[in-house]
């Protein structure tokens, strides 16, 4: 956990934006555009930036055209120059640094690093704000953009969900090297086989599952936010209406207390429509841990996970039995 | 109440839709169909056909240029060919027949009527149902079309709501000339200042409430039903972005339990979006009398209804300060 | 289809109550007024009398003691007493009257009768109407009790849903001596598996699903409406921490439209929380048939329905694995 | 803003519980229990402790007897010990302290202190967490109690609002003092006349509105969470029943980007239903500021906010025509 002097602190502020990669760029973008409710901000080379209309930045998702899905890159912001400069100095010292990039469009000088399964992440502090154009502009003086008339009701970013071979080796390096907290976190036996961290009160700004593939570093989901479960319930309407392969849900997670929907977008990267879940403000939570015991709710309601929900993930491998759930 | 030998039949089956006049015809469309939701059928001459996703036929909704806003006629649809007969030797007989008009672009050969306050109306059997086009085809077999990716979740046709000078007078019309059946009233006094009528199980199909500017013949508005409150929500916000005036709501009506907002389209017509409400089923409902006593409750939560609601109706006259609300 | 002189009219005028049998007659009782939301109207002998709050008469559920779970009869009223005595005369002449039943407490005289599958049934005109003790009137006029301060929002009776082993021989019975109209059915080659009826709007009063154990007459679920989606998703919240075994949903079928939960209460029998669906004004509906081709849309979405849906009935008996879905 | 080194950090993690003064203790608990949703956690003299299902803590509103009502304290809880101690410090220099108090059921030593318009607060670090009686334990491992059946879906604590005749005093010792940060404030001219400060990612976890009453120190009002807009609108049907006075809502803020119903519990207290808002994850947000030129979109929907709402707070006092809302 960073400090500084005596104190514990928050260098992390939080989630700023994933980049995924697709097969199939056109068809992506129109589902993103056309009905997941995404909008576009910049464009360039091989790349799309998109954001939903409650985020405040420049972008919260880069799309950009590759032989496989899969993640890119995830990015987190500081929460101030000297913070970022802690957060750099520690990732060095851990020897997962990469070095630092010039910057892209919508942020400033970010620092490239790997986590232990070997996703691509970057931190940096500089970052664009969302100007919108004038028609879009809403006398909401909070919120930075109106509400679209079309698409679902996507509001924000939520989390991403990351795929590991080991699960408790990529957790503690969030939390030791970069500060994050552990919430909640599943484990059989002796082994952990999900883990859920965050470092703002959301109950998870990024978590992982095990992935017993014996692949690494693949991409589990990216989920947005809607405001409530009804937008969910419209949005299943929507997506089938679409052709959009919904895995599971509308339903209730018991781990992170979460209302959600799981689809696949046509490029083939799992995304998720989340809402509920639960804030922790109390400094001294401590990480709840699910066992064996809970396997009969951990769907709370909606019906169970398919098995591709434990096997799938992106780049998609073949796939093996998942012995853990 | 029409009747077959000792038995009582309903005749008329329910609203089949109603057309409205504007002064601003493009922006009454665009509005219609880029923000309320609706989708355009057929266009021909000065005037434009619409239905909402949920509706069978070829239109709801007729919007026709004018130099005023209004309703130009409201259309029931009868049971059968035998009742439709019926209907029509009734409102011979009544004396407010005008005679057959051969037909419309969506039905067949209507007979027309007007109330006591002067409203056109019609009554007609034979149909077009809706043909969606192949991508507006849904599996769902038993609805009508697709529902689309976003926008106000407007489902279909409601009720409609007109001004009189003699509530009761038109409220016995519709009683004993077509076999509405009285589900509501509010009686003040000696005076009865409005009055909710159906066919169907619906609380109403059609309303009667007191012009008190000397008028007769206007309109007060039109209701297309979204599926729940969380609809109203989403409506309201986009509304309020799309720069439309709401009047009143989202909120709670005590009188037909119904959850409403009401919405002036650019042509200066109310519009509702409707949901709740209850069902009629037994065959012996009593009318409900709300009296000078249920004031206090009249909205039974969501906020006053403002003056216009007792004043404003198509086409717009001097107002006269409402004194039987 | 009734007719009178040469019309067609509704005799039946929607369903009045459903008698189950439990064995276990205080928990089923505990369950369905602590946390299905039921109100006791009334107790004699091995029978309690229970109603939701949007319910208008004595009584829509009539729960008695019994050694094994099931239906102990399905209870319609008729819209007059001339249409009671025309279907009386009708059921006499089909050879399946049961004779006079005197009454019972909250109704009058009833004339019982079994359908095909040996299912008990009984119509009646005369009805005794909910009065609400002076603490529990509203103020809103039209509604018959106050909604209850928390709880599942169980507002009204919906619908029935029997088992038999020939749908077609038992749904066709409904249509000619009862003037059901079929609105929707599934058909699998030339066996008809499902069939959605109703005399009202609603699109099923009643439904018959093909039993496949070799048993016939079991009861598969009664349905009570709650408001919305929220709803639903609320009550499956509290029905898992009531430790209610939920067997499906919240979800949203294909055939109805209606969005769906449904649970087993301690005695045993299946009920159902529904809402959604659509109401069918057209007197010409065509009933909509749906095929094998549609079987992987029939959950339109919210997971598949487990086999226990297929084949779990009361009462209960050695389940044969279900070939026709 | 408070500092350790060169580093800003946050010593005040969150809102704890609010002492809330009643002359009319039974009505007030009556209310609180049996129908905002509340249960008690403990009793002694003339005060009851409180939480809703979704508190963590042993209680986060205090009911205390007293001749008038109005607001007796506002607790925050510390991120550390450390932070404590840095915080008391703070406050003593400020001159504002009023010493420790040994601790009160359910947390340990408090340092108390009262702001510039005269309220009492206080802060500490230990707590007791919330430990339900066997049959209220959920086997939602996350979640600190089960969900109720009865009573409004109230889930948890979320903020105060407190009157005071200078807002930007009281706003600005919030912000040296305690580390708070300004969200959004209304600024009329020269006046701000309201601010919305959070040390959290709540839009606010305290406000302040300016009392043009002449007195200071007054109550406004106490939020509590629910999940969504649909438990509002079930919420408002529930009060009505239960003959509570509903002052505004279901409708929504501008401000804020809130939903909410406002009531007066029996004792005269204000409390407010509380969802939506929005989250702030950005370290730079710059607060927003709106002016006289909002005055139309203030209240996004949902009807003018009362009078009453600019006036009344607890204890009463002769209202003063409000002139700056």
């Amino acid at each position: 956990m960073p400090a500084v002097g005596t104190e514990l602190v928050q260098d992390v502020a939080h989630l700023a934006h994933v980049e995924v990669r697709t097969p199939r760029m056109a068809d992506t973008l129109e589902f993103l555009t056309a009905v997941f409710g995404l909008q576009e901000s910049h464009r360039t080379g091989s790349s799309v930036y998109l954001r939903a209309w409650g985020d405040y930045y420049h972008h919260t998702l880069k799309v950009t055209e590759a032989a496989t899905a899969g993640v890119e890159h995830v990015a987190w912001r500081a929460v101030s120059p000297p913070a970022l400069e802690r957060r750099v100095t520690a990732l060095q010292q851990w020897g997962c640094g990469r070095g630092w990039l010039e910057g892209d469009t919508g942020h400033g000088p970010a620092y490239q690093f790997v986590d232990p399964a070997g996703h691509l992440m970057e931190i940096f502090y500089e970052v664009e704000w969302h100007e919108p154009r004038a028609a879009m502009r809403t006398r909401l003086r909070n919120q930075p953009h109106k509400r679209p008339i079309g698409g679902i009701g996507t509001r924000r970013i939520d989390h991403v969900n990351l795929l590991a071979s080991d699960v408790t080796a990529n957790r503690r390096f969030l939390e030791d090297c970069l500060g994050f907290r552990l919430r909640e976190h599943i484990v059989h036996g002796e082994r952990e086989i999900g883990a859920w961290l965050s470092v703002t009160p959301l109950v998870h700004d990024i978590a992982y599952m095990r992935d017993t593939s014996g692949a690494d570093g693949r991409f589990h989901h990216l989920a947005y936010w809607v405001d409530d479960a009804g937008d969910l319930i419209r949005a299943a309407d929507m997506l089938m209406e679409a052709g959009i392969r919904i895995e599971a849900g509308p339903a209730k997670h018991a781990i992170t207390n979460g209302l959600f929907l799981y689809l696949y977008e046509p490029g083939g990267n799992r995304l998720e429509l989340f809402t509920g879940g639960y804030l922790i403000f109390p400094p001294d939570w401590e990480p709840v841990t699910w066992t064996e015991d809970d396997r009969d709710v951990r769907v709370w309601w909606g019906g169970e996970l398919p098995d591709s929900f434990f096997t799938y993930g992106t780049p998609a491998v073949e796939p093996v039995k998942a012995k853990n759930r």
